[in-house]
């Protein structure tokens, strides 16, 4: 069993001051983060893990005490896809977020109080801002990877773009360059789900009753997108709870029914509910085209390679939005491998699917050294 | 223009007390129904509407006053699909609902107040049992056809197993036999939405705060998947509200967030938030082999023609579920007629789709006719 303490940084100097892609500055900033592995001397062998919507730095190991290791400890360590025996694999937590790293649950220095929704909207460039700062931090000058999926594969794309000599490679999994009318349309109801609680009052609610029905709907229609039409109908069908008679009342009759309740339960105690707005509307205002610009534009001064991964069976984001970024990189003559891995488990694949992730990963990131070594 | 009134009639002789699926016994109810069209001499022409789940008895013409005709006026009237000229339609609304017939925002008799949760659950057979009594009330012994969408569809199959006899064939548009988890799930967080409103008190909010801001989240929700991601993303796409600039707030950026809103709150006016979970429950609770029945089983028994359609961009009840049925009917030599119509607008499409469908049902009816005066 490997171990693995969470770091955290304060930026707080006048020249950390970071300006936001809405044109907000925000001062002093903590960006918790994780590392894996070793630096070698060269600092060329760091990969960026990039974390989902509700993920944090805990990507991998364990923290002593914990009987279960980080999110995706499945995919980092050594002889894994990010072989910790050969890179150095670092985590930080996304701004906007509850899990350490500044959000709308943190202190406002100038208030004392929580931000609230006093905390300033943030993007997904936002998010890879601060990662670049916190690899500035740890003087490394260029990734051989940044790898994400989902909210995570966003970022991976941001990164491309926004900072192209600081990358040999992206890894973009289960993502999009830009979100649709209907990726947009899930969250907006699941805010309006936490905003309709009369607990939320306005973001305003630290220290007293959090607004845990309205995020519980939210989480709860969250996990059917995640899964597939497939998955749930394997898992669950139309298997009853309890007596396995149906109640004719309003309680619980399917598992199914019981399965979202838990999912919207445990979320209510691990994630915070402005943290949700926040990281949501990250998510619906990433568009890499900015609504006017060509794609194969926005991918013009791209210099890494890309792997692109998308799952069959994932309808959130799903397989077209990775074809059409890999048609866009292919115009720019980018070198792009794309794979899209058979699997029932809808957009969760990237979170379940280890061994042929594993295989596709693996493969490329000996295939980026190898063209690394030989330049 | 044509015109219709609403006609109303009250069982409540003891021998019109019905038995539930539940097993629960209800006494006295209403129904509200409509008709157009002329019900010839050998009452062999009647064929019978099934709502979708917040239609209503008004299907087509006008009410007196009124500036839009019924819910399926493009289909319904002379030289329309359920042309009018040949055949008597009717169209009554379901028990459960709140729009006339008798469901949990009518009054108890017992108490003098509304039923709410003291309304007893009700199911699809429910609605069909019902939807038998008007019939035998209009001394009508045999339909041309039962026809409805969604919710009607599931009506239509449930009419074909329940009343055999009473039937020459079914039209059974963008529906299923049975309810999978995905379905259920949706509905689950639309209710979980309704009931984690405060106002909703456990269903005792007549005459107070209705649930308004949980039952528009679930109707959010419920658009989402009437519409497909293509006809989401060619009405809205990424289009802004207002000023046309992202406002780096919690306002409404997107017109799909403003449609979403508008769409949640007009149902809020017009739809009683118990009958919402009436109804959705009826619609989970639907599984015509009753988890242990095998479907050419439960189709044994089926005495009438089947039309079966779907369309391609379906994802709610997508065209698998109508292949089944299919497959099952032919298994027991029902003579089915499937097309699956070719639309972007998702499970909207029966609702929009007038010309195919107008085209697939005219030709289906005729045949129907034929058939009948040749035996």
């Amino acid at each position: 069993m490997q171990y693995v303490e969470t770091k955290t940084i304060l930026f707080s100097k006048p020249s950390d001051e970071l300006t936001l892609k809405s044109g907000v500055k925000l001062g002093s900033i903590s960006v918790v983060y994780e590392t894996y592995g070793e630096l070698n001397a060269q600092k060329s062998n760091a990969i960026m893990i990039l974390h989902a919507f509700t993920g944090d730095a805990h990507a991998a190991f364990y923290h002593k005490g914990d009987d279960k290791p980080g999110w995706w400890d499945a995919m980092i360590g050594p002889g894994k896809a990010f072989d910790t025996n050969k890179y150095f694999v670092i985590c930080s937590n996304v701004i906007g977020s509850c899990k350490g790293t500044t959000g709308p649950s943190s202190l406002n220095p100038q208030t004392g109080k929580p931000y609230g929704l006093g905390f300033p909207v943030i993007t997904i460039q936002d998010m890879v801002t601060v990662q670049k700062k916190l690899l500035e931090h740890l003087g490394i000058a260029k990734l051989l990877s940044v790898a994400g999926g989902s909210m995570g594969g966003m970022q991976a794309v941001a990164w491309a773009v926004m900072y192209p000599e600081m990358l040999n490679s992206a890894i973009v999994i289960a993502a999009c360059h830009r979100h649709t009318a209907q990726q947009i349309a899930f969250h907006e109801v699941g805010r309006q789900a936490v905003m309709a609680d009369s607990d939320w009052m306005a973001g305003d609610y630290y220290g007293k009753a959090v607004p845990k029905r309205g995020l519980a709907v939210a989480r709860m229609l969250g996990h059917i997108t995640y899964m597939s039409w497939m998955s749930m109908e394997q898992k669950f069908g139309r298997k009853l709870v309890g007596k396995g008679e149906l109640g004719y009342n309003f309680s619980k009759d399917f598992e199914v029914e019981g399965y979202l309740a838990h999912r919207g339960q445990s979320f209510v105690d691990r994630f915070d509910a402005n943290s949700y707005l926040y990281l949501t509307k990250a998510m619906d205002y990433f568009d890499l085209t900015e609504g006017t610009r060509k794609l194969t534009e926005v991918f013009k001064n791209v210099k890494s390679d890309f792997l692109v991964i998308s799952f069959t069976s994932d309808w959130l984001y799903p397989s077209p939005q990775s074809k059409e970024m890999v048609r866009a990189l292919k115009a720019n003559d980018v070198e792009v491998s794309y794979v899209e891995l058979k699997s029932d488990y809808g957009h969760d694949a990237f979170l379940v699917e280890f061994d042929d992730q594993t295989r596709a990963i693996t493969h490329y990131l000996a295939k980026v050294q190898r063209e690394r070594a030989s330049q």
